[in-house]
């Protein structure tokens, strides 16, 4: 049976690992009191590759196998689940309690990758200018996907996503992503503190299930769209990207070269198309 | 006559530097309309200590001269601006109308401070525990502040960030930070699509008129307070926190350990309390 993301526990009361409880003062016309708040949990992720510190990432536990995965792929730096041939936790630091440090070997060898290769160049001016940056951060060809959606469909996303958050529920601080079909059905949700995260979760899942490019799937996203959701979308292969925010410049210009369509401020009866605009269908 | 920050013009109607037109494709109720639309522009900015590349910022162009400094400050590199000799972006690149690099020279010489030190550790799990990752992200004492404001007071001020935030009122798009001294007057107010570099322009701005630290200050922001927001308000020695939105779990580890102030989920008439609690004083 294919797993369904959140989709199972939508309305989870119980606290999951992304979810801790803490004392708070609450002052309320007036009046202090000391009770109880629950907090989205953030902590530091290391991820090595080989016996090289390649990266820290600020993440929401939980599902840090497909962080891991997605986020090595949504970086470039492997093509898929395949071309990382282990992924594990050290046992000596999983005894101490420790899981916020992963041990990465890829299966071309352990040479470690540039850091920050996606920005540094050796021009002068490696990152000013459109075209410039965007063939750094990318190398992608366009996304080539037929799917189009109408936009009845695309406008009930925001709205199923949030039913498929149940830590942000708990929190009100958790973003999340949800990937659903042509049909509107949700294929997997995801949340974390870093709205990139839950995006990095999802390409993470289908990079393990073998199912990149997502070329038949609608991203949805629970915050704004900038520079980094639409280059995730777009390694990843996602056509239409949902979101009830705004999109920065940058994503804009991302969107119209490598033929993405982003949807922003999507509410019930109204919504913004840049980029590759036909996929969303206008109708009554 | 001091600086004010973006005050003076929060109904601004002109097109500023962080707000790009673009033409959009509109559905509303079925009909398709083409029209326009304001987004925040996002652009990289490279930071090169020396001649060694640094890092690279997502940030929206303005004031960068104080995100550079206040980035700097808060990550630790540098104590305050009399350590930056100079600040400088190269003039073949400003001729060919790059405005996306930034070259700094150190007081104390060109020698290259260690990149991401304050997560990698020599440490076989530099990461992970609550005290490894707070002693290595942040190396100060706890906030040293009489400051007490009154709930009246603290309740007031995501209404009053709103109100000078011009570019977000244009674009959604835009994170907003403000200063304000104990009686609530607006020091400085600055916007940037990433909350963290709104907050480090702040940062900047008081290290390079000499105010750092900001003992008497209250930081209002628009986003969720998280790790790095946490952070850089603690290295700055800003004692109060404000925001409309939740905290994570490090974020008030590191207020606990810190003796600094969140106050969260900010409403007229109700906020949220974690760290030094005492220093927002319930008011009818």
């Amino acid at each position: 049976m294919r797993r369904m993301g959140r989709s199972e526990s939508p309305t989870a009361a119980t606290i999951g690992p992304g979810v801790a409880r803490k004392a708070v003062r609450r002052l309320v016309g007036g009046r202090a009191e000391d009770t109880e708040d629950r907090l989205a949990v953030e902590a530091p992720l290391e991820i090595r590759i080989g016996a090289e510190p390649f990266t820290v990432l600020m993440r929401t536990p939980g599902d840090d196998e497909e962080l891991v995965t997605g986020f090595l792929v949504s970086e470039g730096i492997v093509a898929d689940a395949a071309a990382i041939r282990s992924l594990r936790r050290p046992a000596m630091l999983l005894d101490e309690g420790c899981d916020n440090y992963f041990e990465v070997e890829l299966a071309g060898g352990d040479a470690a990758p540039v850091r920050e290769r996606r920005f540094f160049a050796s021009a002068s001016c490696g990152v000013c200018g459109k075209s410039s940056i965007e063939d750094l951060a990318i190398r992608r060809p366009p996304i080539d996907s037929t799917l189009s959606v109408p936009a009845a469909l695309v406008e009930s996303l925001p709205e199923r996503l949030r039913a498929v958050q149940p830590a942000f529920a708990e929190t009100g601080g958790l973003h999340g992503a949800a990937l659903f079909d042509e049909s509107g059905s949700l294929l997997a949700a995801r949340e974390d503190i870093g709205r990139h995260n839950a995006v990095d979760k999802l390409v993470g899942w289908a990079a393990r299930a073998g199912r990149l490019p997502l070329s038949d799937a609608v991203l949805a996203v629970s915050g704004r769209l900038g520079f980094e959701i639409a280059q995730k979308a777009i390694v990843a292969g996602i056509p239409i990207v949902v979101s009830v925010g705004a999109a920065s410049s940058i994503a804009v210009a991302l969107a119209e070269k490598y033929r993405l369509t982003l949807a922003t401020f999507v509410r019930p009866g109204s919504l913004n198309l840049f980029g590759e605009t036909g996929r969303v269908v206008a109708t009554r």
